[in-house]
């Protein structure tokens, strides 16, 4: 346990502080750091927690641009998932106590020192598990191994591509497919990753480049299963590249996001528009025996059923039983304190990450960072988290460091 | 074993019979019994069969309209599967000797009283099934399992929708479906099989009448599993169903048939045109968290790659675990000789049978069909197969008789 999780959350202020996305007059939207009535005592089947460390995701990306669909209207407290303590349970909560140590997913309001949620989504962790590696743990664990074996049903000699290899979705999934024997793995990522990811993917292309001929001449029946955090024109290179019988999967939209700085500079004029124009016929599906899947967390929290919410609290409960196996191990690529939180989405922004980026809400500034070493995704291997120490500035690394910057994809 | 099971296929003569499509020089199509030289001897990973049961799919009927993608110029001899004994072996042939009794799953070719196939969709068959169960089980018990457990991935208390349930696929559908727990199937019949089918199946609609609204009342969160074989409107009603995680599977287009028959009566102004717009888009999907999926057998057979055969043959072993453990039977709807193939491919045009229609080369027209008893799609106790008696013009049934006709898919 690092020294900033043994700070004591107990707090005397009524106040706390909170990240909230807000609109300026202007119509702006910006992420700042702000005080706000701490949350009221937890209601029926409510859990009120103390947050150490909470992960960030390619989808906070998006939300602080006002990119993704079924955003609240600012101001709102984003993020997805956080670590923490149990400060107080409401009625009819069996399943935690005060004192234990859980792990959250939830639909925004993450980033806080206190919040207060549903008890059906929030999870003990086992004792061997940092808050740091609990915190990156639920959107990119519990997103990959849904595409990987809910949705793919990988099988043992087949192909895979996915893109954003060093993200936190990217890592998750070289890890887990890992699991089934004699996969061919293909991935984008960043050419200044390539160093680390190449022991882990069989083939790496760069980002923004075609890579169908490269691949098609690797792989001439196509490939089984395209994970796609991407679209636009990975969407068309995906579906183009699909074997018979073959799944595309989308499970992001991070290509949105250049889409629209390059509309924002009318620099679109002759570029196809994908996103007008991404419409695919059923019956040519039927033809080629193909499928086009899309995967969608934000959605399923926001609107699925309880029977969803279970269905993703069962998955936790397998990824954990992966962790405690020594299977999976989440990757931590750097820790900011909430008042850097710009920082961290920059980083995201840059795609400079290999693993995921944390905020903290009880960092001291510049003291208390990861230690950043020599990192690797192989299951057990990874040794960039928990460790306390000093962590310089951010565009100031030494290569060995670069070689740890990354992509990252949800 | 049938009488006609028993009749030797040895035939001194150097013709056989089979049947064959053919085109009219006033370019009407048609299906005709004829014959041909016999085949050569088996090549170099090849295998000559004796045929003794051909079974009759839902894709004869579009060929014999020409209504499938990709079908050969005429003239051709049709059909899918086919049951037989094994009369000769090429070289590098070692998983079945002469004298065995084989299934064959083929595309095209297995309407003949012999035929030459590749050796790795050739299997032999338990001593315990009869031929005609054999000729009747490739197409639908290989497409059944794939859509429930390879595409379908189907899981216990989830919620499962498909058309045509008395026929091949939609009784082997039903079979298989009662592996997993605490399933709610829902389907589709022509009415006057509801009373058959209602043992087996949770909710019943009508053919040709919209459920959607129906449907919405009994399962509000939507359907878990939708299996298309009609495509039309089904399809825009199935995607509408859809619950979160949903996944849609359009498997044959049976519609299509009537669609084609409407437009050559000039009766569709004013009739949606699906075929046309039939497009959706992935960004919605990813959105909704959907999958739409094409699962073309036809085509994975003349296109897929030895790998993709494999798979095939892989599913096929299961199939026959299955059968031996007396967790799925064949259903035979009824029997005919090969000149007889007008009405038998009739029966399934009309939607009459419920399980599948089978056509013998060596069959005694009017002696020697199959005895129909009132029969039950329930694992294990249809009988409605491997009894030989006389069988009474089909559309001279007396009521009871009625009740197992049924629609039909692929």
């Amino acid at each position: 346990m690092t020294s900033s999780e043994k700070m004591t959350t107990a707090n005397t202020s009524a106040d706390m502080k909170c990240i909230v996305v807000q609109q300026t007059f202007t119509g702006k939207r910006e992420l700042k750091v702000t005080t706000a009535p701490k949350p009221p005592a937890p209601g029926d089947g409510e859990i009120l927690i103390g947050v150490k460390a909470c992960g960030i995701n390619f989808n906070d990306v998006l939300v602080r641009y006002g990119l993704l669909e079924d955003s609240p209207r600012p101001s709102f407290v984003p993020g997805f998932e956080c670590s923490g303590e149990v400060l107080d349970i409401g009625l009819n909560v069996t399943h935690v106590d005060r004192g234990d140590r859980v792990v959250v997913l939830t639909r925004f309001s993450a980033w806080a020192e206190q919040i207060v949620v549903k008890k059906d989504l929030v999870f003990k962790i086992p004792k061997e598990m940092s808050f740091r590696e609990a915190a990156v743990l639920p959107v990119s664990y519990l997103t990959a191994y849904i595409l990987l074996f809910e949705i793919g049903n990988i099988k043992s000699g087949q192909t895979l591509l996915f893109h954003s290899a060093g993200g936190g979705v990217g890592v998750a999934l070289t890890q887990l497919s890992k699991l089934v024997p004699n996969l061919t793995l293909m991935a984008t990522a960043s050419s200044t990753k390539f160093d680390v990811l190449r022991a882990h993917i069989h083939y790496l292309f760069e980002h923004d480049m075609d890579y169908t001929e490269d691949i098609k001449k690797i792989a001439p029946e196509g490939i089984d299963l395209v994970l796609d955090c991407m679209a636009g024109d990975d969407c068309e290179r995906g579906l183009a590249l699909l074997k018979f019988n073959g799944k595309y999967v989308m499970y992001g939209t991070s290509s949105l996001l250049s889409w629209d700085v390059k509309n924002l500079f009318g620099i679109t004029k002759g570029m196809t528009n994908w996103w007008q124009n991404d419409k695919v016929s059923c019956l040519r599906l039927f033809q080629d025996s193909k499928s086009i899947h899309g995967f969608n967390l934000v959605q399923l929290l926001s609107r699925g059923s309880n029977e969803t919410r279970r269905y993703l609290g069962d998955i936790m409960h397998k990824v954990f039983v992966l962790y405690k196996e020594g299977k999976i191990k989440p990757v931590v690529d750097s820790v900011f304190t909430f008042d850097e939180v710009n920082n961290a989405i920059g980083k995201l922004v840059e795609r400079k990450n290999i693993g995921k980026v944390v905020i903290e809400p009880f960092l001291n500034s510049k003291t208390e960072k990861v230690k950043k070493k020599k990192s690797s995704s192989t299951p057990g291997r990874q040794d960039s988290s928990s460790t306390s120490g000093p962590d310089d500035d951010d565009d100031d690394k030494d290569p060995e460091e670069l070689r740890h910057n990354s992509s990252s994809s949800q």
